[in-house]
């Protein structure tokens, strides 16, 4: 069969008649291949398994000379499904990474509380726990594109951002065994690094679903997501799931640590600013085709990327091949889970022009993900953090994809 | 608080009063704890990162002469969620692991089709993809149990099956785009690797569920689970879900290959053989407590386990505390996914009397896991395959864990 020539299948049938234009038949009778292949053993087993020699997909790592208080970035171009491998998760330290011993570490419940506790892990370990899907968003996320410009990547757009299984004991649990006082109303998570990372939480979200984790993806968290016990806070800003948990005392009202006051605010145009905003608003980025990758031929390819918000599910994602001006419902993976990555396709058939790729998702609450203008708007130019603006890709006619 | 005096929580309420009686409050008044902790900065952010050096665990190597022929055993007692984390998944090679270049490798789809087609993998990764959550058992998972004795851990006895969300192309779209011809019923599926480990596979089921799987929990699937490409055939025993993927053949019947007819068969007691069984059986496993663990008090701990079918979701997963006299329905992790781990959890308050766990599990086509007497009864005792009985384990009044 030559390329191009009639082909009668699934592809054709569906309208996708562009389809797989790179697929070939070898020089020889393909036939032949029944005698090819490698001839020698290959590696033995081991007990503890590495990626491939030929995957280089990294964590983007930040020019900077305080790396114990910097972020990495995840490799969202280059993911598959909803799971971030837990050797590619964001990073954002404020004091580096602590080596915590986990037959040393502790959790001190305490404030305004009937029966201060204190929690070994294996005592935690033995409580009743839950696992769920949920992704972790750092609030500088997206800092980027409040410039025009925007990041080249959408690692570098978007790479703040990562999605796991987490398990561990519901903080609602502890609170309870400690007894919460009346006059309680928030709470402060202390993190056991140098810094003593810590925010203020209102009680009602620990009542609601937080989790006191100690499981990511099947394993322990890694040391940089908290081992060995951090918050998640679903679909709350990333800071708040503070790793390397110690501490967790209930008070009356917010701290005003350090950590809350100085960040994660953003200043309005009318000169005050919005604090404790929280909740991660719903966002989405087209994964492939984008930022530095290149289609090589002209035909099908299947739009993908990844959307999610703090408000529970995703409902919906449109996708325009136009640059805005029409838009078409992507396919959503199924099971969605509440607060966590949503992995949406869409068949596209690409005639070899330049055009203008852009996704907007919808959550179950209704809410509608901004462009840029509308977040402008809305927020003014001022603000540094909690940029969830739909994300223009450009393709071009080389087939070469770049910030729009 | 001293241990012991009166709480009125939550695990009060909910009957488990002698719940975390490993909590305690620390030698100091609790609220010291604020000014302790750590003062030095962590490590600073990586690109790719490690598990913490706290963490030991590590798949099970066999003692044997040919480590390229076969298998190492996935740490389930250590297991959270439903995930196994790559680098612990279970491992069986007939000929060690291929290291395969992904910018080399392709899969020729020949046979009884109307157009013989090779697919290099940048061809596969532009196709429509699903991602799914599955699990994968090798047949000879359980191979110890049908021994009296058993095996004295959930490694060593339950190990050879492990779970990931695998991203790939459905089968049956390369099939329709090759053309597959009336007289094809089955397919051959041909790895890469030296010995060019093959299964016959009715056409049937590759219209079903069948994926081209180039994606493992996010990343690219790891060079012991068939980089960069394997069949997964959803609840078929681990070896029909060929990895290094390099060849599909439509076929009229059944190839016998070598790799069917010397193994995977079990031998009934009227002298015939079963063969090309496929489906894997309910089977359910407790992961805490179980064996080579050790319960350090008495008092409240949360029983939990794993149980999978090849037929669909697990309904419900009954346990016992009582050695087999009374049962009581575990909570199962939502959501469930179709032939895939399911997490079951089941409050317990051990008494520090010696008694036996077991857990049974149904799944959605009504099958219930047997237990040993009753897989003997309709098996005989010459298979060496496929043993899903349910796996008692025996606690000691020291905590300790045994096999029963």
């Amino acid at each position: 069969m030559k390329k191009g020539s009639n082909r009668r299948g699934f592809l054709v049938s569906a309208g996708l008649s562009a389809a797989i234009t790179g697929c070939k038949q070898g020089g020889k009778p393909a036939t032949t291949a029944e005698d090819e292949g490698p001839n020698r053993l290959g590696k033995p087993v081991s007990e503890y398994g590495q990626r491939s020699q030929f995957e280089k997909s990294k964590r983007h790592l930040p020019d900077t000379k305080t790396p114990e208080a910097a972020s990495t970035r995840t490799p969202l171009q280059d993911s598959y499904g909803i799971l971030t491998p837990a050797a590619l998760h964001f990073e954002r330290h404020h004091s580096g990474v602590p080596a915590l011993d986990p037959a040393q570490h502790q959790l001190l419940v305490h404030g305004l509380v009937d029966r201060p506790l204190i929690f070994r892990l294996e005592d935690l370990k033995r409580l009743p726990s839950v696992s769920r899907v949920h992704f972790v968003e750092c609030s500088g996320n997206g800092r980027s594109e409040w410039s025009p410009k925007g990041a080249p990547d959408a690692q570098r757009s978007h790479g703040l951002a990562s999605c796991s299984e987490w398990t561990g004991v519901p903080l609602s649990l502890l609170l309870a065994e400690a007894g919460v006082q009346a006059a309680a109303k928030w709470l402060l998570a202390e993190g056991g690094d140098a810094c003593k990372m810590s925010r203020s939480i209102p009680l009602q979200k620990a009542n609601d679903d937080i989790l006191v984790a100690y499981g990511q993806n099947g394993e322990a968290i890694r040391p940089e997501q908290g081992y060995p016990l951090r918050l998640v806070v679903p679909g709350w800003e990333g800071n708040i799931n503070v790793k390397w948990l110690r501490r967790i005392k209930l008070v009356d009202g917010p701290v005003m640590t350090k950590d809350e006051t100085s960040k994660y605010t953003d200043l309005m145009p009318d000169g005050k600013a919005r604090i404790f905003t929280f909740i991660v608003d719903a966002k989405s980025v087209i994964t492939y085709p984008s930022g530095g990758q290149k289609l090589t031929a002209k035909g099908f390819h299947e739009i993908s990327g990844l959307a999610w918000s703090g408000r529970g599910k995703i409902e919906r994602v449109e996708i325009s091949t136009d640059g805005g001006k029409t838009w078409v419902n992507a396919k959503l993976e199924e099971p969605r889970h509440r607060m966590a990555f949503t992995r949406f396709r869409l068949p596209w058939t690409w005639d070899g022009s330049e055009t203008i790729l852009v996704s907007r998702c919808t959550d179950e609450s209704g809410y509608v993900q901004p462009d840029r203008d509308q977040l402008i708007a809305a927020r003014g130019k001022n603000s540094d953090y909690h940029n969830n603006a739909t994300k223009p890709w450009l393709v071009k006619a080389d087939g070469s994809v770049t910030n729009a």
